[in-house]
């Protein structure tokens, strides 16, 4: 969902120093941005931002980026950042298909990929952020050992996410179908994942290995 | 669920002409019980046999063998075999933790496994036909190119049979969460299935095709 531009919105992304302005220029160097040789995880869509800023608070030892294309959703994410001192997480205004832009081959850790717009219609399904196109992107940027954690509500993109990760490939683990009952330990629940499950539905995971280069 | 014996199953078993009584005779052998070199496809718990009868009538160049624990239900099954002449079908009455008394190594080339019973509880995991020591099972029966066909209505047992799958070195294609939505083609419905699915409920499944021996 594409929400207004908020009139606070520019001065929030100018000011807050979580919010990286230049992301291509620390392609290959964000351990010189973080100023430390950490693990780099990045959200892709990070919404309202408090998964990732909850990792940021639990794991110091790792470097988190979150990334979202809407400013006014990045600007909420960046307000949440503002309210702890670390100095382990960053931010910046990018579309996934560019993410190679900004990342080298081999740079990144662990990508997180939470409730992303599930684009229903199989006529759209090119524009889901688990297919094969994005599934490249990632493959690119991904060291051999990482994975990505990939959560949603919706059982038609959790479907076509499964076939596409299985075709191009990827070893697949942890699959659950419903994460709430699963017995998963240490999850860090996004907004939008707080008020779904309320409504009792469902929520799928899986976890994705990188495949050989 | 056990049912009780019914008076006329032990007729009805005896005189089919479908019926195997000596199947372990019949190990690495089947082609000689069918007296052709056709491809052998085995249905794990056969139930009621609707789904294997419709086969062998659709697919008179591929040998039929339907497999059932429990005496009444395959009766039930054979009955209807006899409403057709093929003679591409057979049963017998074993259970799964068997099969390889009467299977050779690269004997089979498809296994059905339709609405097994779903063993919810964590406890009984061991029980579940797609628990971890069945698929070894399976694999040592199922030819290299072969392929395991699973449908379930149950999400707890759907969940951790991708689970035993991935684990287990297996590649999965065409995962399902909404069978009767997903499009596919020639999906001959087993009695349950049509039941359970007149109710709105989904229905998942997947196919495996064995590891490298």
């Amino acid at each position: 969902m594409r929400i207004r531009k908020k009139p606070w919105t520019e001065s929030e992304l100018q000011t807050n120093p979580h919010v990286v302005h230049n992301p291509a220029d620390f392609k290959g160097r964000w351990n010189e941005y973080f100023k430390n040789d950490n693990p780099i995880y990045v959200e892709i869509g990070c919404g309202k931002g408090r998964f990732i800023n909850e990792n940021a608070k639990t794991y110091e030892n790792i470097n988190f980026i979150g990334i979202e294309k809407q400013e006014t959703i990045l600007g909420l994410a960046t307000i949440k950042s503002a309210e702890s001192e670390n100095t382990n997480i960053a931010f910046f205004l990018a579309n996934a298909e560019n993410l190679l832009d900004f990342f080298d081959e081999n740079e990144v850790s662990r990508l997180f990929i939470n409730f992303c717009d599930p684009w229903p219609k199989k006529k759209w399904r090119k524009r889901r952020l688990t297919y094969r196109s994005f599934l490249n992107i990632y493959n690119t940027m991904l060291k051999d050992d990482a994975h990505i954690f990939f959560k949603t509500d919706n059982s038609i993109l959790f479907e076509s996410s499964l076939n596409e990760f299985l075709e191009t490939d990827w070893q697949l683990r942890n699959v659950t179908l419903n994460l709430h009952k699963s017995g998963l330990e240490n999850n860090i629940v996004t907004e939008y994942e707080e008020k779904f499950s309320s409504t009792g539905f469902p929520i799928y995971r899986l976890e994705a290995t990188k495949n050989e280069k």
